[in-house]
């Protein structure tokens, strides 16, 4: 990873095992954004911690399931460093001195940090782990010094205070001012870009938002059977009742998957909904065909890790390397700016 | 340190060179300690960093002068570990996880945040880092398990916190509840105990508050001459004008010293200024040989650090990575507790 290409920094908390809604919201993104960037990808375990620190136990499983999830779906150890957040020691470095440059009210006016402390009022999130949520995001970003950031709209916030903080540590410790652009000669981060994707969304087989929580959700890892049999209860245009009756894709949860996975044949489907020309069952029929075809790969990708003991564990040490490789780079740097010592040797130095 | 002793941690703010009011007020304390605890003693450097990170750079030089005073005064390397806070990363990280723990109206209610605010108004920090200033107290006191913490009394409000949080951590992830105490069964941390030291109050020479910046104070690596020049200009009784006049020690700075430094030999010093015995300028030159006799060993014990290249640095270093190992420790025992894996291997075990 020397090459002249932007750097991505991504991640996701553990939720456990993926489904079609997170796959189109973000791995897919992430499996492309590779033939483009050098990108970090994160298992963010410590951002599962500030609301599951009570009761953690799930936390290594979930983290299993979503990283052989990731592998299968494309996502390329050897092009991209996956890791664990709480395994590269420098994250909390970082977020402790990040923590030091930013002010509380930076935090407290954060849209989503009053917002999830309503939604989650049964976990006692108002904590000071909480509240610096975005600083430890700042810290994830910054120590791979990434230039730009795959964002959904209601983290644009979040990435903001990455960006003001990196402006401040800039500001403090970045050299001279440069008058002309009133900014510092020798920045130590960049201030990352947002990257937002216009992710479809995508609701689950009982026409609600696709959720675990709902059971009505298809996983990356459920057997072709499942998804044919998921597929077959999806809801379809309620006012198409007889077979002969024409139906309206526009009001059918089973044509939004189509446009998503049946790619070109997606708008031949809906014409012969339209004209009462293929009925709901065959419809359903081609769209877990699609999703089969999708899953194929990621099924002979999994089953090829399973085969191999141990390649889980080496592919997510190498990661885990190569990301503190970096990070331990951007600290020592950091620290050098800071007259923060690394070691002892400034001990020799009379002052 | 595999001893049954229990364990002490203490630490200070890397400020420089150390004043008599520091030693009486910590120092010496500490030295007395080690003979009946196993000591940790911290250089609290990221302590520091939460004021001074928009100007760090005197702090390296600060931290080696504070640290040959320590040694210089009779701190033993062989029996405490002396180390430097921000070179021990488990610190940063203990406090991310311990951050997680804490609500934020524990810190908002801590009288010194309020209090500090105003006081350090020119330097912003009504940061995420100064609020969590008592979540790394507590962890600089957890990841040692240290049993005690001499304190002064501003300091008990701190104490306080990280007494509540090792009894929510133990409450959560501490075993069953035990039904008589209503205590977890098998608690990660020891509640540390408060150390009350009844430390006196020690004025500048010139009768004022001592303190670097009203340049009135004796240093630790003063020569003798210079003890013997300060100790002249100190404020005795002013109601004693003439040398036949009799003296009140109550109202004479000097007797204060003498109480502290001339051990023995100080009450009689203040029954013979009482009958005008001894005039102020012998009893300054008797506090300054006092003086002078503490500080006979700490000149010699920092001479022959001086003489010995690399010894600060091989010290320290050692310090550090006892320190480290005694931090690693918690941290292994605690991930374990909640579910945090360690390394990769978790990644092996189907979930």
């Amino acid at each position: 990873m020397t090459t002249d290409r932007k750097k991505i920094l991504s991640g996701m908390r553990p939720t456990g095992r993926l489904h079609l809604g997170n796959y189109v919201g973000a791995l897919k993104t992430w499996v492309d954004l590779q033939d483009r960037y050098d990108c970090f990808f994160m298992v963010a375990d410590w951002h599962a911690m500030t609301s599951e620190y009570a009761d953690p136990s799930l936390l290594p499983g979930n983290m299993r399931d979503m990283l052989l999830d990731w592998f299968a779906a494309g996502i390329d150890p050897m092009r991209s460093v996956v890791f664990i957040q709480s395994l590269v020691k420098e994250h909390a470095e970082l977020s402790l001195l990040l923590g030091m440059f930013t002010p509380v009210s930076w935090l407290e006016r954060c849209p989503t940090y009053k917002d999830q402390i309503v939604q989650l009022a049964n976990k006692e999130i108002e904590t000071h782990g909480f509240l610096g949520y975005p600083v430890l995001q700042a810290a994830d970003i910054l120590i791979y010094k990434a230039d730009i950031v795959p964002v959904g709209e209601d983290q644009l916030a979040h990435l903001e205070i990455t960006r003001e903080i990196a402006r401040r540590v800039n500001f403090l410790h970045g050299g001279p001012i440069e008058q002309v652009t009133n900014r510092p000669l020798n920045p130590i981060f960049p201030e990352p870009e947002p990257w937002l994707s216009s992710t479809p969304k995508l609701f689950g087989f009982d026409g609600r938002k696709m959720s675990k929580s709902y059971n009505n959700a298809i996983y990356l890892t459920d057997s072709p059977d499942e998804v044919t049999r998921k597929t077959k209860q999806m809801i379809t245009d309620p006012a198409r009742v007889r077979r002969t009756d024409p139906g309206d894709p526009s009001k059918c949860n089973v044509f939004d998957y189509h446009q998503l996975f049946t790619h070109d044949k997606a708008e031949e489907m809906g014409v012969q909904c339209r004209k009462a020309g293929i009925g709901c069952i065959d419809c359903k029929k081609t769209l877990a065909n699609s999703i089969n075809n999708l899953f194929d790969p990621m099924r002979e990708r999994r089953a090829s890790l399973a085969d191999k003991p141990g390649a889980l564990e080496e592919i997510a040490e190498d990661g885990c390397a190569r990301a503190r490789a970096a990070a331990q780079n951007t600290m020592r740097i950091l620290r050098g700016r800071l007259s923060m010592p690394e070691g002892v040797s400034f001990l020799g130095k009379p002052s």
